[in-house]
């Protein structure tokens, strides 16, 4: 459009459109990309006047994390990675994206959710979907045959955003991984109990982790009486469980999938059921699920697999759960989700305020989950050499959005920076005074800053370190100088003392040490 | 193609092209291109024998980092966070993409290399190509007027890779900036002195931080004759100096972009000057370059930056060079580039064994830039409104590739986890006592694993420690069962003593600590 009367026509169009979407009160997201559009089109046109008038937003799905938020994501780093090496891990890095066909075939329905790169000439990339397939790219690759690793970056999905309940396009993935031949259910017992550590150690309020087997979803298709080719399909419907009452699930399957109703009502009595090793225990006596082989190889693992995790302490939160179905194709025995139970973490939060009443024990969303996948890395070896491998993953978006709240909620200020002095003057022109006590200061390891200004006013200064929970401040002014000391002066009390120039350094130790 | 016939046909026409390619002694990367589209067409027709013959790579120009890698990576990552947190800094985070347009103007002749995402419906996104125009949006967004803050993410380049060389597509930044109108000089000096204790602290050698500024290019330019709608592109020539001689450099000038021979030489003049404070005192008297205001504005605040270098102690390393002249269109006063200059940096490096020899005070390039940027925020925000930024940006793949060098050159084993001890034993079926006790460590915050066999030998269990550096290993028998024992034995000196169970989590804290 280079005509200048049909740009104007356009804007007219785009801006009608905008107020009918508002007038229909339709929802934010869509009314933004609209308004975006026609923010674009005026620029097209606009002379400098309306230069500056493109979008001032992060793409969709995404956003910016502020230096608060940082510091409550580094705890939940901190808490999450003191876990992981508690057990041993290493850590690896791979690149954000992939070649396209490395993720292809892997993650079924899914598939259409992963982003993928323009074709700029060469090689045809995505983004990663997750951290569990560019892991086993990188095993088979490098042909390592064991490896117990975490590896902590951001994953891309391109699916419906929901951000006020920590859903995004971008979200970090904490992902812990034991790859090796092994004796059963050693490994995967391990990440059940680092799950357990982790949702306890950052204090979310009551969880449980649901288990269940890929091997007995699918004996229990069988018994069932679903058809080989429609184990999947049902499968990512018996997902929607957590979401929908079994009725609309049951429908789904009958008439969207064609299931027939006796199957459907057949899996119905199974998925209903929950308990702990007696469940396996009495599954395993139970005549139709035992025509299964894979079913009675999988409830017998998960017999073994709750003896383990008595000796760790951990039954308390564990839950055979039969109605437990990971949508990913990949996984191929034990599988697991960690969800929390209570709705209503904290005053404030959004549930609440939508005025959803804060229920005890009702499940708020996912927190962690992972499986067993040992076919994966024999899909990139070049040999089909297989690699048994198990693991967890903790979507910490959800858990930021919690620990938000609960911060916001709470009186407690977060500090954002770690500066302990700041180098201070009651009188004008000593700004190279001022450096000079710095670059000691920096030079001795303290965290210290300075106005950048020539002549900046006490007051003002001691302003900043208030707002910025900056505990003392190291003050210079003539008399000081004379006298070869500088006043220290302990913010929140008030109190000042003269301390030599000499002693300085270990006197903010001794009082930095102690806060 | 779905006809297998042709499907053959062009098997054969591409294994033509690598055959070719190969005789001809092509580039590994141009090899290796083809034989990927050779072996995706393969993997179209084959059946199962060969469906697992597709490409084992990360994309071009990417790399993983394995757990070697990472344990150096995050030694240089806390030595660089701990000054710029004794600088004061908070940290932010912004997504790997951005909206097209918003980086669209602002890298000049380099946006050829941004990666744009297919469009899949909905926003242009491209990821980000820097972490300062994110900066800039981000501020201009949230209306920040001022802010001390550090950002480490990987940022995406479509350039030509040496990946030897430590040039990726795919590479950290860790940027320091300062946002905020204050007093000439003072935040620009210190980013230089977080520079200059940067590189002294990651012990690589001697460097150099040349210093410039972008008034004095363009006001150099100016009073040479050069033509004012040639600034950029000559600049972009200047910035070829640190790779080209000055003959080259000269002759791009006059033959490609059509300088007069007389402006080309007037610059070759001023280019070749280094010094320091005593150089810019002398320029302010140079009669030529005082015609120009924006020269003497530039001289001036280098006189007044390396006054308060002095302050900081960094000046044995600045020195202000006419030839620095950074590519990004986005910096409008003082820039800065920090190189090492010694090219052998350890024996086994990549500069050593190519045949070239380790000369001292040779640039291998470099490894920390910046400069002051006033006018980007304005450019996103609706009104224009400015905030003045001076910043840093630390390219750690170059600093990793010589770090890795050194810890290979060296006999220094890099450990990749912290386990503090193992629990083992001596005789068969002691699984439950293995992991019951492995509990108790576990609980006590102890780093501790245990192999993930029934039955493992004694000697692959030490064999394990010694391998991956766990300095104790804990071991059960029946004999220690009864006695309510551990044997707890020091890997290193092959020690061992008997403690008691309700002593043991103390006894490793104490041998630990002090390791």
């Amino acid at each position: 459009m280079d005509n200048k009367a049909e740009m104007q026509e356009a804007i007219k169009i785009q801006g009608e459109v905008v107020r009918k979407l508002k007038s229909e009160k339709a929802s934010k997201d869509q009314i933004d990309e609209e308004v975006a559009k026609l923010l674009a089109l005026k620029a097209q046109i606009g002379g400098d006047n309306v230069k500056h008038q493109f979008v001032l937003k992060t793409a969709k799905g995404t956003r910016d994390y502020n230096p608060k938020q940082m510091a409550i994501r580094e705890r939940v780093f901190s808490t999450i990675i003191g876990c992981f090496k508690r057990h041993g891990a290493e850590t690896i890095d791979t690149p954000v994206f992939e070649l396209k066909e490395t993720l292809t075939g892997k993650y079924g329905e899914d598939s259409k959710l992963i982003y993928d790169l323009k074709d700029q000439g060469g090689e045809l990339l995505s983004l990663r979907y997750d951290l569990t397939v560019p892991f086993a790219r990188y095993l088979a690759m490098n042909k390592i045959t064991n490896i117990k690793r975490y590896h902590i970056a951001k994953v891309y999905r391109r699916d419906n955003p929901a951000m006020t309940r920590g859903r995004y396009r971008e979200f970090y993935q904490c992902d812990f991984d034991i790859a090796g031949q092994y004796d059963a259910m050693i490994p995967d017992a391990e990440c059940l109990k680092i799950v357990h550590d982790i949702l306890s150690e950052l204090d979310l309020g009551d969880f449980r982790i649901k288990v269940n087997d890929r091997r007995i979803l699918d004996g229990m298709f069988a018994v069932c009486g679903v058809p080989d080719d429609k184990f999947r399909t049902i499968c990512s419907t018996v997902d929607k469980l957590d979401k929908m009452p079994w009725e609309d699930v049951r429908k789904e399957m009958v008439t969207e999938k064609g299931l027939s109703e006796e199957a459907a009502d057949q899996i119905g009595e199974y998925v209903s059921l929950q308990g702990g090793m007696e469940l396996a225990e009495r599954l395993l006596q139970d005549q139709k699920m035992c025509r299964s082989k894979q079913a009675c190889a999988g409830l017998s693992d998960i017999k073994l697999l709750f003896s383990y995790l008595q000796l760790f302490q951990v039954t308390d939160k564990v839950v055979f759960d039969l109605s437990l179905a990971r949508g990913l194709d990949y996984y191929t025995g034990i599988i697991y989700e960690g969800v929390l139970t209570q709705a209503g973490v904290a005053p404030g939060s959004t549930e609440a305020q939508n005025g959803t009443p804060a229920e005890e024990s009702v499940s708020v969303g996912s927190v962690a989950g992972g499986g067993r996948y040992d076919g994966l890395v024999g899909m990139f070896d070049p040999k089909g050499r297989k690699v048994p491998c198990v693991g967890i993953s903790i979507g910490i978006e959800r858990i930021f959005s919690i620990l938000e709240q609960k911060a916001e909620a709470s009186a407690e200020k977060v500090r954002t920076t770690e500066v302990q002095v700041m180098v201070a003057s009651a009188q004008k022109n000593l700004l190279e005074e001022r450096l000079r006590l710095l670059t000691e200061l920096w030079n001795a390891g303290i965290k210290a800053e300075v106005m950048y200004k020539k002549n900046p006013k006490l007051l003002s200064q001691l302003q900043h370190c208030e707002e910025s929970g900056i505990p003392l401040v190291a003050i210079l002014g003539e008399q000081e100088l004379k006298d070869g000391v500088v006043k220290l002066r302990v913010v929140a009390s008030r109190e000042e003392v003269d301390v030599s120039r000499a002693a300085l350094v270990d006197e903010i130790r001794r009082r930095t040490s102690l806060a």
